[in-house]
């Protein structure tokens, strides 16, 4: 397949989301977001999953880059770049209509195990980034030396899914998920004395 | 509608949601888990959406008798009696099966405002209790006088739904998110001579 048509066809598939939802989607809304035909569709992909597989794949990809290197001059400020990248979505994206496709997949993830592998790598590898955040904070000194980086990794990529779970089923703002998420760092995460420091 | 009857459909909702999902789920699945005809079924709820409704209705009311009371001799004791409560299923019941089921119909919340409502008052009942719980510990000194109990409830909240949507989607166990959860009552609700005695 060109790059061309795989960017279209991926891009389709990411307005068609948007629209439709995963549970309603159909091969032919991917092709009229596309611009294809139905007929080209199926020349690249056999069906819908097949489809949503490659779409997440990329999403994956992109979802690398964004976590790769998020910005701060200390592992605290580089935690807190992190966690607002991944709660908080791109600016030109359409958050809410997109995540709730979203959570449809995952929701899907325990009846289909090729959803489920992807998805595990999402999980994966912002775990393991948060991971060694914390262990370099911990190392030099921006961090308490009792925080255990695996545990509080785990923990603290629970609370994100929470907080973009709890913002599509029920609406509570990312940005007041955030600011708790702030707060956890400073009572947590920091030394007694960078704690005193912000009352 | 007696009370066997609204029993039987009830259960056989559960049963039906276990078995079939909540997308695939038909009333004739319900009808057939409850030991009733479809017609029978269909007498007392015109649909699948309004049976869903008073099914959601119901649980509600087993989930607020279930968080009324956590045991405990302190409101740190009572809060993690709480969380596991919400956070590990009764033993008789198939967890993961039934929280797919929940997850899917989390996952239509957005596209279904009385879903979203009913969702709405799970959350709020369960931030308003561990609240209650937190201020009572703040104010008879079990927990950090620094603890803001709102922000703070809200914040174990949104990581208890994180838990479980990943212990759904990505099969993160229970028992893991859990014992992150007690490392985060001690090293950020309790008092720091508190701490020093878990070390």
């Amino acid at each position: 397949m060109s790059s061309d048509a795989a960017d279209d066809i991926m891009d389709g598939t990411h307005s068609a989301l948007r629209t439709h939802g995963y549970a309603a989607l159909t091969m032919q809304d991917i092709a009229d977001e596309a611009g294809l035909s139905k007929a080209a569709l199926h020349y690249h992909f056999d069906c819908k999953h097949d489809l949503l597989l490659s779409f997440l794949d990329r999403l994956y990809g992109q979802f690398e880059e964004r976590i790769a290197d998020p910005p701060g001059d200390d592992p605290a400020e580089q935690l807190l770049s992190l966690i607002e990248t991944v709660m908080l979505p791109p600016a030109d994206d359409d958050p809410h209509e997109f995540r709730t496709a979203l959570l449809e997949i995952e929701a899907q993830a325990p009846y289909d195990e090729s959803f489920r592998e992807r998805l595990e790598r999402f999980d994966d590898a912002f775990t393991e980034r948060i991971r060694s955040i914390l262990a370099a904070g911990v190392e030099d000194g921006t961090f308490r030396e009792d925080v255990a980086p695996d545990e509080a990794a785990s923990f603290v990529a629970t609370y994100v899914r929470g907080a973009r779970t709890q913002n599509v089923a029920v609406g509570t703002p990312l940005d007041d998920s955030l600011s708790a998420f702030r707060s956890y760092v400073e009572s947590t995460l920091l030394p007694a004395s960078a704690e005193v420091d912000t009352e």
